[in-house]
């Protein structure tokens, strides 16, 4: 089921993930954020390579328990997007009179250098 | 695709939603709110029944663009989940120490009384 993960600071949207029953239970036991991967068909531990752990401050679940919302405290350089910003949701889509424009990024950077974090192994996100 | 809708006033996430690309494109051109909902196979406008219009006031994509967050500010009564609470996350899961405790709620009370503003209508939602 998706996980949307918030940051306990600010309260901005750092990602969406998956979770499987051992995902969501190893969250609760361990208090740092699992996820489950749909490409590579397993569960992740959060930050185990990147040492971006998310530590779980509250978990609340949804009306039919079809998702799930953390809100984390993160780790390392701080960033939880494995390209290398904050927030996987880095660009903004224009609406309404705008509708059709390009994206717009809304960091002004990246947190960290994914090539030096991750090195050469490849990248879950196709472009 | 998932998507997660947020509160523009404090942050908090209200629901989690889907979209297609028709539901998504309307949001974008209206800059109203509107989902796919997966169980009628169709395109809803959120709160064309109850008038809990969200407004949009921000749209954003995430990295691989299969996920959307939309900040909004909601009409009517401020709610945004069906069974009457603002939230859709209105219950807490414990975790740590507490793991395997029951779920707490988190709103005092409903925002609205969904028999009074749907009637009979059989509820998307089996808890």
């Amino acid at each position: 089921m998706p996980c949307v993960t918030t940051d306990a600071g600010d309260g901005a949207v750092l990602m969406l993930g998956w979770m499987n029953d051992q995902a969501l239970r190893l969250t609760i036991e361990t208090g740092e954020a699992h996820y489950f991967s749909r490409t590579r068909r397993m569960v992740w531990h959060k930050g185990a390579t990147s040492g971006q752990v998310q530590r779980v401050v509250r978990i609340r679940i949804d009306d039919d328990q079809d998702a799930v919302w953390l809100v984390v405290d993160v780790g390392g350089s701080g960033a939880s997007c494995h390209v290398g910003y904050r927030s996987c949701f880095y660009r903004e889509v224009p609406i309404g009179a705008a509708a059709g424009g390009p994206l717009r990024f809304t960091e002004a950077a990246r947190w960290f250098d994914p090539a030096a974090v991750y090195g050469d192994a490849p990248s879950p996100t196709i472009l």
